[in-house]
């Protein structure tokens, strides 16, 4: 932590500074710069101090310089961190994994046909939302625990782990015993008693980051999970809130290499949230993987006109499938293929 | 709703688009441009409609006409909510009144200081955090239930309503035991079973916009709580995510100005998260009063530079006081006076 | 300056850095912390350098310690710059004024009409653009040198001075003969070869926030016209980019206050173009008077269902008289009264 | 234009826009709601209308239907722009191209260290500036006219053409005379008067997305020079602003994607400047060849550590043909590969 004092302040301020620092069992350093005291804060700091001693006389910024997560970050745990699933399926370390299905599960016909049709498509994980957060409380809202029911059985007849929304601390041992991984969504990305109950049930979990936070924040979210004892957990970019109203959401491929580099931790794109457009969805797709990515979620729909939620952005079971065909070329080409799909069911 | 055609849309396109909706039981009419088929949808349509027509053949476009919330209207509601709370204090109808205490309850001392200095500079309402949202999970989390007691103790003792954040559902019952307003933070906007179960209560609810929710989201999270019957619920602006650093988030004033207009609500404005700074809660308290907020929620800590939570943000109480004798004044030239403080104590 | 430099650098990656500062005149001083190589720059630094040394091997990130602006900061000019103007006016230091008129000059009736009224309201300077910046080729561009002509004309009989837009190099000359004060438009803020013309002509320069520019870059910008020798220099906020809609832009009112601390420049605030919408200036208005501003920029038209430009963000007259009875009334109350009207005309 | 009357609005004042739309030679056509009066617009509108109507009694909203730029828009102009430059290099139509150099001209020997060191990597345009747009007054601007001839004599010498920015109007001539290709800088995107003078020279027009810039606001800068008769204009996403700052801007890819949509015109991407990391330029690149952009625009410097402009983003000539490697493969995968490079040199 460096300290940074006005240009007119006094002595007096800086000492004041030190006898904090000393009081607190710390050292502080003084950088004879030309223009102004600046002194370098020496020892184990805490978050708060920096608000502290930025309401000191005299001083005019503190800046931090250590991250302030820990677990998250490659300078601690250099390697990719590999998350095993069922059915053989990991994530992370090299073979990027694909998880489609439908954004709500409505009906068992529905999801079958979306789940076949992404199996046959060579989809890895199957996706499906039973507790749905919509922005409106006149939308539909899931159907709750029998929708987490349907699928699992889905998943467990094609030979697929699953993966659903956790929307409430109310619905976690619920959520855990169905599902093989639990996901947390954007709006939920700073619900730090959720993250913690997530935390402790030690299933995969795949966090979301909040469509205003940043990165940092978001490594800090997993952090939560993190400092549980649960070191199974994916992140994953759908989206940030820009000015741009083109698309539903900017998805920022930036972050997900930078996710990439600042943390050990596997990164899944999820270009349906992030656009908005099913139309959109192919390219960035393929600029997903091209920048790095360990996976993408994807949202397919045998009937996106009819879609109770989020049908705009569905690829239909036939684009899903053209979608993966480049979507494997294209990894191949950069050295990272695809995951091998799930063998023919019986 | 409206649907806009592509240029090169077919006639067939369109009649689609009839069918469709004559099979959910709505009518289409034809808007006759010069360049591309327009259909105006008429009847009681739902909200995934606009999502599920957008994805058929030839649409380019589909727009909403109609506001998405209802009973948090002012189009259905015309006059000022108005919020009675204990000790005779009232939230919204003309009078602002100031929430004012601590970030966090650290200990009874710091908990009675700030509280007797806010009261006696006359403040309406007393707050302070006894479950706190800390972005990191090694900063200082909150004294949780002996924190909610110190609180009612307090208000007691000192005559005035108290405020406390609800930061997760499995707290509602002890928060909705202990506090006269329950405060839902900004990253719990969407925290939609919080948002349920706040309103099954029927204790008057605070809502704080998300930092990255429009003003029309926060309107629809509201409706969320007004939905289960509660009527009590007042809205609060606390600073938007923007590009620009200088300032922790960015208050948005405007946004005031609009909800006001949009909304039947109380709007109360919170300069201390809004812009993060101590010495920028004054100015920005002084101009929430003058866009017509119906009140402010203001820290302050006897020891800023010792407090375990946003202490760069806090007033001293000696600050405090200054500020409210300013607000005083110029709420009386804009002819809305504060509320009347409450009583000398025996 | 301060370099972290990463976690793994070697003892080589800090002495590289050394090296490279001494070949340039500067020294290091290495803080020594716990867990990594800080290393403190001192002496003069150049821009650049930062870009520069955050290429090198092993540092992790370069943090600036000192502003980058100079003759905009009030750390080396502490006092409010004011300044005078023609028919007595002055801006800055204590006396609030407002400068209002059409957005577009269209008509010398149009435009007297306006002028008329503002000043009977008492408006302190009379604003019209001739060169108007259109996001479209297809919308009116405004009357050029004519309606200069004609802004200068009614300035004089009204005894009000006059502020115009300046689009372009091209423009300097005709815009400086005609015009008291130069206005730099929210896209041109970055126009650097038009802000070292505005300068040399050494006229009053108003200069408007870009509405994706942090406070930093718009006070840099202002130092490009300050560093050409002419002190003349005011700020205008006029609403940033966000993700909301409901407003046109976002009136970043905590820019005021920030801008107001961090430099002596006076500061304007336009609420017209900061929010788009005339049913908010009112309130924007009186929260930038209460938040600091020293002066207001309005659009005032006499028929704004008739506009050429800006209609939606239009004030009628007597709307703007209005207005202008309760900015004063709040001036007073807050201890910083409008600056006296003009003169009643013979 | 569809007109929402607000849900009060009485029978008057539905008949007034009908007046008002009579009287501008207008048709309204009713659109019989259940709640409200709307009324669609029919015939041929002018930008302002929408303003205008928003302002009148009883109006709630004004929406637009068609797109506001015309000559840009793939609507009007199904096939996609191809652009020929010297040397046989085209722009769009399905090969993609590389333009690269260092950031500015500093010295004979960088420029051809670096134009060298990218031609023989494949790159097929060179860029370099001359007129340099800085943040800070204090910074390099550039060589100016030398720098133009310098950078002419490396293009004709190597064979390839060249690329620089135009900053002002006042340079238009010079710029014109030595560069194949005006660069239309981000700062300058509404510099409507450049615009239009870069648009008269006929030549070759790159227009960066400006960072606080929507798409459409971009396609309508884009129309500017269109409509100059002037059909050679490429698009170039560099980066928006965002709340994020682990990034020097928000490489924004999905307007890569929704640009190529809505337009016929070719779209480069400039991860150099979106990203402001060398070490993110890689990732990125890839991702917006995947994407679907027609090119890429990189800084490349013989020594980043000793750049006087954007150091920190620029790649070494080694990195780059490592790069140039990668990114031609990835284009060989997706069906797009990039063009030829120019022949070896005698």
């Amino acid at each position: 932590m460096i300290v940074v004092m006005k240009i007119d302040a006094s002595e007096g301020n800086g000492e004041a500074i030190f006898s904090r620092l000393s009081a607190l069992g710390l050292r502080g350093q003084k950088v004879v710069g030309v223009q102004r005291q600046v002194i370098a804060v020496l020892g184990q700091v805490f978050p708060e101090l920096r608000d502290e001693l930025s309401t000191m006389d005299g001083v005019d910024e503190v800046i931090r310089i250590s991250k302030p997560y820990k677990l998250a970050s490659r300078e601690v745990h250099e390697q990719d961190t590999v998350i095993q699933l069922s059915h053989g399926v990991k994530v992370g370390g090299g073979h990027p994994v694909v998880m489609a299905g439908p954004c709500a599960i409505e009906t068992e016909e529905q999801l079958y046909a979306s789940a076949r049709g992404v199996r046959a498509a060579g989809a890895h994980i199957l996706r499906g939302g039973a507790f749905k957060p919509r922005s409106s409380p006149y939308s539909f809202q899931g159907l709750g625990v029998p929708g987490l029911k349907l699928l699992r059985a889905c998943g467990d007849e094609l030979g697929m782990p699953v993966i659903t929304e956790l929307l409430s601390v109310r619905d976690v041992n619920a959520v855990a015993e169905y599902s093989d991984i639990l996901q947390i969504g954007a709006r939920n990305m700073q619900n730090f008693v959720l993250l913690e109950e997530a935390g402790k049930t030690g299933k995969p979990v795949l966090l979301k980051r909040g469509m205003g936070a940043t990165i940092e924040e978001w490594l800090l979210a997993a952090e939560y999970i993190l400092s549980q004892g649960n070191p199974n957990v994916m992140l994953c970019e759908r989206g940030i809130r820009t000015f741009e109203t083109a698309t539903r959401n900017t998805l920022d491929l930036n972050a997900v290499a930078v996710a990439k580099r600042l943390s050990h931790l596997p990164v899944i794109s999820d270009p349906s949230h992030g656009t908005g457009h099913w139309y959109l969805v192919r390219p960035l797709s393929l600029a997903s993987m091209a920048v790095g990515a360990d996976g993408l979620e994807i949202e397919v729909h045998p009937q996106p006109d009819h879609a109770l939620s989020d049908g705009a952005q569905s690829l239909t079971p036939a684009n899903f499938a053209q979608l993966m065909a480049e979507v494997g070329s294209l990894c191949n080409a950069i050295g990272r293929p695809l995951a091998a799909p799930q063998p023919a069911l019986a």
